[in-house]
This record gives C-alpha cells, structure tokens and sequence, in this order.
C-alpha cells in the first residue's frame, strides 16, 4: 500500500559542520521526508539514502493529485518492504544536491547571492556529517537500518565506519569501495561537457546550460544501463522517423539518451550535478585510513551487501571485496550477488528479488536488539 | 627494421562509386602508401586496413629527420611480422577520412566549396568499394590476405564477403560483426559534444570546433582502454598539480583525457570524424542479408580472428560468434581469444603475442596456394 500523501519537511542548522576539506559550511538546511512512526524504544528508525540525482522523495505522493510517487514507492508503504506500519523511515536529501538541501544553488549568506562555484567541494562524508544533526535532533541514538544505493551505497558506508555505534545494521547495494578509473574517466566527460557549455559560464547561469547538460546526462545513462539490457530495450534499431543515411539520423538508443538528457535539465541543476559528481569520484572509503581493513575496523554494524551481474560502473568485484574484508575482519557481512541484465539501475528494479533476503536480514538484526 | 623513407602516393578515380545510400561520389581521390615488391605472380600483396583515425601511413618515416613512425610500423619492415622482403603491402587512406583520400573536407567539385555535410553518410562497405578500384588498378587480382583491427577489421570482413575471389585470406583484430547499442551510445554522445559545440556550425567551420572534438575524442579514448589498463596506468592518482578540493582539480587519468583530446583536434578534422563515427555505428556484416550466417556463405578466404579479453567496445563474444558461424557453415575460422589489459587498444599493443600465429597462418596460405 502506498504511504499516501506525504509534506516534506525542513530543518536549519545555524553552526554548520566542519567539511573534509576543512572549510565550515553553516548554515547548513536540510529537507527531509518521514514516513511511519517512531516507536517509543525510538528503535524502529530506517535512514534510506538517495543516489546522485535523488531527492528526499522516496515514497508517497505530494498531493492527492499526484500520480508519480517517490523514487523507491515500490518498497516503502504499509506491507511493503520497509514496512511503514512497523518501520519509521526517514529519507533526507544531501547536501550538495538542488532540492532543497544547502548545495551550489542556495543563497550564500555572507553575499545574499547563490553560492554557485563559491560551495566548497564536499564528500560522501560531509553528506552523512549533516545527516548525523538531523537524526540526533530527531532524537534516534541508533537507527535499525541505514539503507541505500550506488551513492547511497557509499553514504551508508560511512555510517557504519564513522558512526558506527548509531547505526544497528546497514545495507549497501550497487555500490564500491572507491569508484574505479574509468567511472571517474565517466564522470569527467560529464563535467567537461557541461564546462564546454558556453551558456554554464562557470556556474554563473541564469537559465540551466541545457546542451551541456543533457549531454551530461546521456553519458550518465550509458553507465547506468548495460550492454544486455540496451540490446534487449534497443536493439540497433534505428528510429522509424530518420533515414539510415541522414546525416542527423538516430539510432533509437541514441534517441533515448537525448530525450532522457534534454528531460533532466528541467529537473536537475548543472552545478549541482558537478559537485555530486566530484563527490562520487572522491568516494573512498578508506578515506584517512590507512588501508580499507583500517577503516573497516570501526565497523560494528551487520552489512548486507549487494552486487548486479551487469552492473558495470561499479562492478560486483568491488563489493565482493568489501564483504571479503569485513569478513576477514571478522565482522559479520553478507554478499549477495543478483544476477540481472539492468547494469547499474538494477538497483531501483530488483526489488522483488532481494526483498525476501531484506526481510530476513532486518528480523535477524531486530531479534539480536 | 624500418621500411625507411615511404612516400605518399595518390590517385583519383573520375567516375567514382555508387554508396550504399544510392547516391554517386565522384571523383574519388586515394591516398595510399606502398611497401616492399609486387613479385611476378602478384600473388604477394597484403592490403592492411586502418582503423578510425588512421591513416595511409603504415610504417616507415616521411623523411630522414621524421621519427615518429607510421601506426603499424612495429609489424612492417625487412625481417618483420609483414616482412617487406617478402610481401608487397599496401595501405589506403579511407574514404570519408580527412589524411587525403576524398572526404567531406575535400572540395565538392560541383559547387567549388568544402563538402562538409553536402558529403554523403557512407558505410564501411562504401570504403572498401573504392579500394577495390585502388588493387584492380595496381594489378593485383587476388590479395594474399587484407589485415585490419576495429574499423580495419570491418573492411577485411567487407573484402571477405563481397570480394570473396579477390582475397586468399583475411585477418580480423578487435572488431565486431556489427557495434551493440552501448558502443553505438558511446559514439552518439561523441557526436553531440560536437554538435553542441557552437563553433561547430552544422559543419561550416574555418577551424575545428576544439572543444567538441577534444571530448570527442576523451570519450573515444575511454571506449579504447580498459578498467584494469587504467587501474595499471592511472589508479585513482589525484593530479599533483591540482588540489582535491579544488572545484576544477583532475584525476590523472582526467588529465589524460584532457590533453589526449586537445592534441586530437590538431591532427583530425571534426567532420571527418563524424562521418567515419556514423559509418562505424551502421556497420553490419549482414547489411543487405537475412543474416550473418547468409552474408558468410559467400566467404571462400580463411579468415583468422582475435579478440581480446578486456576489450569492451567490440566485446570477445562478438568475435566468437563470427568464428563460429563461419565454422557452422563449414569455412575455415580461426579463433584466437587473446589475454591482455589493453583493451580495444590491445590489438595494437600485443602484436609480438599474436606475431607467431599470423606469421603461421600466412605461412599455411601461401602452402595452399
């Protein structure tokens, strides 16, 4: 069943927090979405994270009238997978990202003007430093479950290795470690396509830098999708409406990507997008440690992780690594390992198959309490 | 040792071809260089064939004081892989490139101007149409084999199935019976920096569009490597220069892709590019088939394949499935799968792995003859 109508909700943090890169961000707003209620242990809290382009809208409707519910609606309701009824879940969006949170495009209060390229560079680990003010304020010592995907994924990586007596459980899915090589190499063509928008003048826009970022956008489809699911969606079939030999001619896949593209700029702001991707390249987990083992020593939590057979942008290998280093730790961690032709997306798609292994490890993790 | 000092030869052919689309292209200028004798039987000529962005110039240096090789001179020469003592071997310029042979920079003789994109959309076939005028013209009626890698791997294939009598064999490198819709993507976003290039102008520019090209070519140049190549070369290197918080701070391997793309628009025209870029994405082996299956029953040479483990743009399986069906079919296929961390590059980087198996293949060619 569908959570229904849900009001986003807002917070303002005055003092800020102090960033990796040792700037201070204050004050520092976060928008934020709950849904279910708070039992009185306050033991039942689920934190869900959203990935890049995300947003605090993760389940429900804004209003009566709005038939497109939250971006993972098909697991949060009464009977769903994180049961609304039983679970209080809150899902928050990140610093850094354009709606509604403190990011590039809120107002600097000290010139009254958008901080476009004035924000400070911030990391996965400032996202959750924010969202640590607003689950204490929220008065949760420790939640039942931080869960979330790619960086999402990364997000819940850094509540169990820096906050790791406040969380019970987390479970990471289509994530890594650190982004390989070539997800940055990925990324850096994004960014260069957006820079080489003459319209984006440096983050001094008036009006989204369309082109730029709509083929920003395509290149992030290519990543999310894979060669199995193109070929099944796709084919080489080229569009009925060109001619094989024009010049402009478009091959369907080509034709999604740029619908798709051209669509994000009506929802997504170009700096925004620039600063999360440098976040995304930044990830690493063993961030100030020595090694990953150094920072996964900290971990106290149960993690359950998941991996996608054509998940190519961050492939299962690297979270295999993961659950192998924990385990050689000897820190509880489960790898599973989902066969599925949806490449990076199949994160959002593979609901029904890693439900069940959800559900087991949520009650697991509820009677060990 | 080097062929030494080669010249570049040309010639034009007044009437011209027929293209796929239909539509004539005349005249139509080769460039072309040469190495080694044409023996008296003309049974000893090896057509090699350039990939995308190549050129005619094989091996050797331009003059004494050159010393940047042709692309392939590793395997030309006296004493090597195509042994210039032994074999007479040629390489063409293709059509629709920008090293000579007629493409939309040359001048369209009906109108005085550039082509630009009054040039016609032309398919690899097309390309090996006009060779095919270049050998008959030369004398040579049957080529002791037609050798190529990527877009020189789809010519061989061409000469294979539409020359059948003409070639005594044919050698494909990293190359596909047809490019799947993740590769198709990969060049469509490639052609959008250049569309979104302002300076760009529909292809009526004086200079090329730099900016669109450059990442043009970064994206190409991420399509050519691999995960582990850039793991090996790269890491996740932060660029020295640069600090990580720094908004516009690059990774090594960003960096790599910068001044890779930026020295390509020196060397290689926009237009030429994307011509060659489209006649890649359309390219089928079964074009004007039911199949490949039917399109290989016309195969009468041995062909020899090699596929390489990390290269993602022409994955193995699609080298296999070539190999395969040939087998099906009773033809002589030889399927090598080899190990390398190169990628789509690999083919050529790892000539002195695949050197002794072509060096025999030849060798087995000739014995038939």
């Amino acid at each position: 069943m569908s959570v229904g109508v849900v009001k986003e909700q807002s917070i303002t943090f005055e003092s800020g927090i102090r960033l990796d890169s040792g700037r201070i961000l204050a004050p520092i707003t976060l928008v934020y979405e709950t849904y279910g209620s708070l039992d009185k242990q306050r033991s039942n809290a689920i934190l869900v994270e959203h990935a890049w382009t995300g947003d605090a809208h993760l389940a429900g409707k804004r209003d009566d009238a709005d038939n497109k519910p939250g971006w993972w609606d098909a697991i949060v309701g009464p009977g769903r997978l994180l049961d609304t009824d039983r679970y209080f879940v809150i899902c928050s969006n990140v610093i850094g990202s354009c709606y509604g949170s403190t990011g590039p495009t809120s107002i600097n209060p000290k010139t009254g003007k958008r901080y476009n390229l004035s924000f400070p560079v911030i990391t996965v680990r400032d996202m959750v430093r924010a969202q640590k003010l607003l689950i204490d304020t929220l008065g949760i010592d420790k939640l039942l479950t931080v869960m979330g995907g790619s960086m999402g994924g990364m997000q819940a990586l850094e509540w169990a290795t820096q906050y790791p007596d406040n969380i019970a459980s987390a479970i990471v899915l289509a994530s890594t470690p650190r982004p390989s090589p070539q997800a940055i190499s990925l990324n850096a063509v994004a960014r260069w396509a957006i820079f080489n928008d003459p319209t984006w003048r440096k983050g001094e826009y008036k009006h989204n830098p369309k082109d730029g970022l709509a083929l920003a956008r395509g290149i992030g489809h290519i990543t999310f999708l894979s060669d199995e699911s193109m070929n099944a969606k796709f084919g080489r079939r080229f569009s009925a409406k060109d001619g094989q030999f024009d010049f402009f001619g478009q091959f369907e896949v080509e034709r999604y990507l740029n619908y798709n593209g051209y669509n994000f700029v009506d929802r997504f702001d170009a700096n925004s997008f620039l600063y999360l991707a440098k976040s995304l390249d930044l990830y690493d987990v063993a961030w100030g440690y020595e090694s990953m083992s150094e920072a996964f020593s900290q971990v106290k939590a149960p993690i359950q992780f998941y991996a996608f057979t054509s998940d190519w942008l961050y492939p299962a290998y690297q979270t295999e690594e993961m659950a192998d280093c924990l385990k050689k730790l000897g820190k509880p961690a489960e790898y599973h390992l989902i066969t599925s032709a949806y490449g990076h997306d199949a994160f959002l798609l593979e609901h029904e198959t890693f439900a069940p292994l959800v559900r087991g490890f949520l009650k697991d993790i509820q009677a060990a309490d």
